[in-house]
């Protein structure tokens, strides 16, 4: 992957992500990662202090340095020098205000997952997107993954043959106490708030990132959800634990389990997919690995960076099999892909289709259509629910 | 573990398991293993040249190879030297009555699982073998492993700390293609025949496998099951595929995922239990280790033989940690459990109560009453549904 | 794998292997596992009360328990349905003259390695084998592993290439400390003590068995090697850890690392054979797998009962791939084809060539050749030396 | 671990690493993943065409495009603006004399390994670094990953005990064909020629970094080796595999296998240590475990992130537990430490000892040190040499 000669670089503002925020840093590590972007204006919290000094720290040149969102999408939309991009990285229900408000500024935007706390107002994004003609990048940053792009792409060469079996699973133990009544934790505490995170936890969070990934790579997409959420943890107000079946378009079954109390587990998020053929297996914890097993073969270990991958694989691989990519990696990715198609529309190119796998809009509103249905499902007492 | 001293070894007859009947030749090296039973008498076959044939292989004396097995019990329970205990190990609908008549003529009976065809029946021969004063071992193969009994002791000694979730799976890719229609595969013909089979495939096989593994490890019963059922081969009669989740009573959640086309899969049965401390996790196919993460700890790798283990896990091993025991030997161990539960009564004495860990009919009929409950929770749309 | 038919299983004595003696329990179990032998007569122990309570307990009619090998030998041999064979289980330095005994009296023998104590004790036990037209197991029982055979399967069909090196180790924890001096066990004491174990201790107890693997799977024999030997725990007088390099015939390099103090580890024999092509890669604490990487493909996982394997792998298998087999099953198949040798012989048939992949002793006696050239390379400051 | 506020970014220059050379573009992330270095100036290539071409791509302004290393040096070392310091990813015999020239202007050096291509001409250099008091670190990638820091924190904690034996190995299968005489790749063509590489191929390339893994985590010095250096490939200069026995100061003994020819494998650098106590094992494909067993426990994967690290672990960890860092975090974690060092110096102040961690001048010496003792150690037969 060659880097971007520097008049390419594209200026990037961020909102959200100031001191300790998690994943402000993961967006910035990935859009410097491949020197295709660089970060030049921001409104880094709602606390205005926080903002100041968290654009201080991070070299922003003061006038770059906003306290509020609407002032910057302003502002940068008629600096001659304003950002072409913006990185979306509040909490939750802020997602979708910043967003439309960037967008309607005219300026593209990469949002952090999940776009919006209702399928309407996600749609409704996707919209002015179109109606602005800016790009609306959603980072499941998942499937920036090199060898989950080679799981797509053996899918699509039917190296399974018809899809069957879709199982997918995130579970985290990270909130199998009450962490969010402890303090210290910016992070437990709005993710389990649903007056900042929404309506659901562990679907909103780690389910959407299963569904899309489900989808991403099974080439089918979920028409039904039957769902049984739980709340383990008293006192929390959202699911902390949810089990779904699915039903698919192409005639494919599935699980999804997302869940915050899986005591132990560090990033357990887990896909596999079984056709007519034979099945992969991906495990997010071991990136580089897909273990491809075709009935009445000998399992295959396949590798990034490694013989016989697909284009896709190969596009999203940096460095030789063996020396490992990451997490940071598979993000840069994703910040990859969206700055090719910038640059294609500014070109009035056709981008190369494999940057169409990036997430986008489309699929961050699905994944908000997901989350409603197994709401629905399990108010229903586990009823099987049409997924908008 | 010592072996059996000649004259403590128990007559052992068998019904079913002749030619090429690959359970037959599993009870009888589990039974010779550790030298407790000697094979003396069998009705090995309901074809009667089968039958004769099968046993003069196996050495039986003319006068004890029999084509009925109700001429069996008859004849066994009358001769001074007659048969302790008969294995049964004919297709499913045989079970029932096959049981019925040993433990009518008073000898104790180690079945192959499912018990029966329906909780009904099930439930009947436990009230039989209570009232006959017989064994009536269940053989569930997989909690004979001794890192799935280090499980359940874990979970008894509060390592894990109170159960919340419970995934269990049991994914062969065996018949992801009409393999019964096919010839060649007396198993995959009989095992798809509901005359033969009974009502369930894929649940019956496999399914209850995992609910007594789970039920054995958690500790807790399942009371509700919400089921979703499918048949991917065209012209199978039986689901072939199945998703459940479940509750149990002390409050956990759970998953069972049981597949006979999971294509590319062997014998991929794995159980995983999380309380709020950590959890275990155990997959058949390297069954020596179990794996223990607690949060805020280290993961551990528990390997059979290895220090710390349990006092159950201690008395289902034969050798040092790092030489590999294997089904062979899991299975040994129920027939173990079941000499010494015989010897225990014979002795008037009280068994030690690791032996009684050792599935009998109780669990054999809760396997049938999940059964039952799973297929009626399908049909009524995935209605959660009380388990018996 | 049939058992045997009753009139065809061997009359087996036991020499050694008593109460406590942990290699007599899996010789035993080896030979009942497949029927193919019946164990009738002992002389269990050098201690004579142990030798009569270890026969009482195995059952042994009283006048088939001896208190001495050579009244065994010369009793079996005159009975009418004397032994047929003897399983050798003493410590190393009984091996010879008890194999002496029982060849002299016509009885095959199935010993325990080492074969001897010096390589000129086992020419001379293999002379004798000849002369007598004895069989002479060794017991290197690792090669008896489905996936070993299958290694040496795949390097005999050429998928390697031209071999080009050849890893192997075995790594013990267990005396990393003086386990020896602290009392308890008999094991860790005659191990140590030259007089019962012969010169070396490391290299003759963990060092052959790579050696023979090595030779077994590689298809070159070993010519030369340098060698450094260590003794770590003080007050041991034998070798508890070496490091070994190795030239081969075929133009192949290797080393070979046996240790008694590799705290943390149970039974660590790894072997990895790379030839041109590819290399394989096999570790006995998971022994129905072989990982299988040619280069510019992915690297394939091999596992027992699978799809694509050898003849030798089927041959010794029992059950299906995914149902584990373990040490006693790779221990039951050298059993297996010892008979098999016995029957052939007797029928004046030429047996299966696979059977004679079991190491006799020509395999014995080149392990002590590779043991007396270590010893000699270490004195001379690890000169490459000869191997006889 | 924090970015660098832009007045603190480091000014950097880069000798070598024009387009299509693997190293530059791993340096060049490492250097920009924290943010921390900002790429000014370069002489790329040998080649002026390239070394310009290159510049422009990667955006340098075209006065800090330099055809020659010493012309660079000089400029650099005389602008009010010029580089703070320079990476040199040259060919190996070129690092001599470029570290020289810009240490000898007063710019700090970061050196790929090895430093030179003789033990005496590092020694020189590590001479003039102190004398020009420069930083001269030298990228032993491998020691940046968390998980060796842990490992090398635990031995020192003492948890492993008194250290006895050291197993280390880089196995490659990149060269198990003449691919430097089938061209395309310039890495091969250079590193198997003589001239441009140096007397030593696998032992110089792999061997070093064994050696320095060896060294850093076990702490102790080797004193002596004895080789076995072997050339496969025929028509290939220098060896292409070397098995190497070591024994250090510290009274431990190890092995290391350095291979250019082990076909299969992608980059199989792995370690392991053990102690009196027990053992650590670790394998760079993934980096983020670490296993440890402690004999009489169960056996420990720690993972990056996780609880209860070191501090050093700790330091060199960006993201949580379960989200993959991979070999360019391990590279930035050097170029952080140099950093460190770097601002500590000009502050006057002590750096955290933590930062001497990162390989310097004195461990490149080493490393050469330890090839020509290999290499007279083969000479000589295979004696055990000094190291100097």
């Amino acid at each position: 992957m060659a880097e971007a000669e520097p008049d390419r670089r594209l200026r990037l503002g961020m909102v959200g992500g100031g001191r300790g925020a998690f994943i402000g840093d993961a967006h910035r590590i990935a859009a410097r990662l491949d020197n295709r972007y660089t970060l030049v204006a921001g409104a880094l919290s709602s606390d205005p202090q926080v903002a100041l000094a968290s654009g201080a720290e991070l070299g922003l040149a003061p006038d770059r340095i906003y306290t509020g969102f609407r002032a910057m999408a302003q502002a940068e939309a008629t600096r001659a020098d304003g950002i072409d991009v913006v990185s979306v990285v509040t909490p939750n229900h802020l997602h979708q205000p910043v967003c439309q408000a960037f967008l309607e500024a005219g300026i593209d935007v990469i949002c952090d997952k999940p776009l919006a706390t209702s399928h309407e107002a996600a749609r409704a994004l996707v919209e002015t997107a179109e109606e602005f003609g800016c790009l609306l990048g959603v980072t499941y940053t998942y499937t920036g993954y090199p060898m989950v792009r080679e799981a797509r792409a053996l899918v699509e060469a039917g190296e399974l043959g018809e899809i069957r079996l879709v199982q997918a699973e995130f579970a985290l133990g990270w909130l199998a106490t009450p962490v969010e009544r402890e303090g210290g934790s910016k992070q437990a505490e709005w993710r389990t708030d649903p007056e900042r995170a929404g309506l659901s936890f562990a679907v909103a969070d780690l389910g959407t990132h299963c569904f899309h990934l489900a989808e991403f790579v099974a080439r089918q997409r979920a028409e039904r959800v039957a769902a049984d959420l739980h709340t383990f943890v008293s006192g929390r107000l959202l699911e902390d634990n949810a089990h779904l079946m699915l039903a698919y378009d192409g005639g494919a079954r599935g699980t999804i389990w997302a869940s915050m109390v899986a005591a132990g587990e560090n990033v357990g998020l887990r896909l596999r997919v079984y056709g007519t053929r034979g099945h992969i297996a991906w495990a997010q914890e071991r990136p580089d690995e897909l273990r491809l097993a075709i009935g009445g073969e000998a399992a295959r270990v396949l590798v990034r960076g490694g013989p016989g991958l697909s284009e896709a694989a190969r596009q999203a691989t940096r460095i030789v099999a063996g020396l490992p990519e990451g997490y940071y990696e598979a993000f840069a990715n994703l910040y990859r892909d969206y700055a090719d198609l910038i640059a294609a529309r500014r070109a009035l190119t056709t981008p190369d289709p494999l940057r169409l796998w990036a997430p986008t809009g489309a699929e961050g509103a699905r994944g908000l259509a997901f989350v409603e249905a197994a709401l629905a499902s399990h108010r229903a007492g586990g009823e099987w629910t049409v997924i908008a």
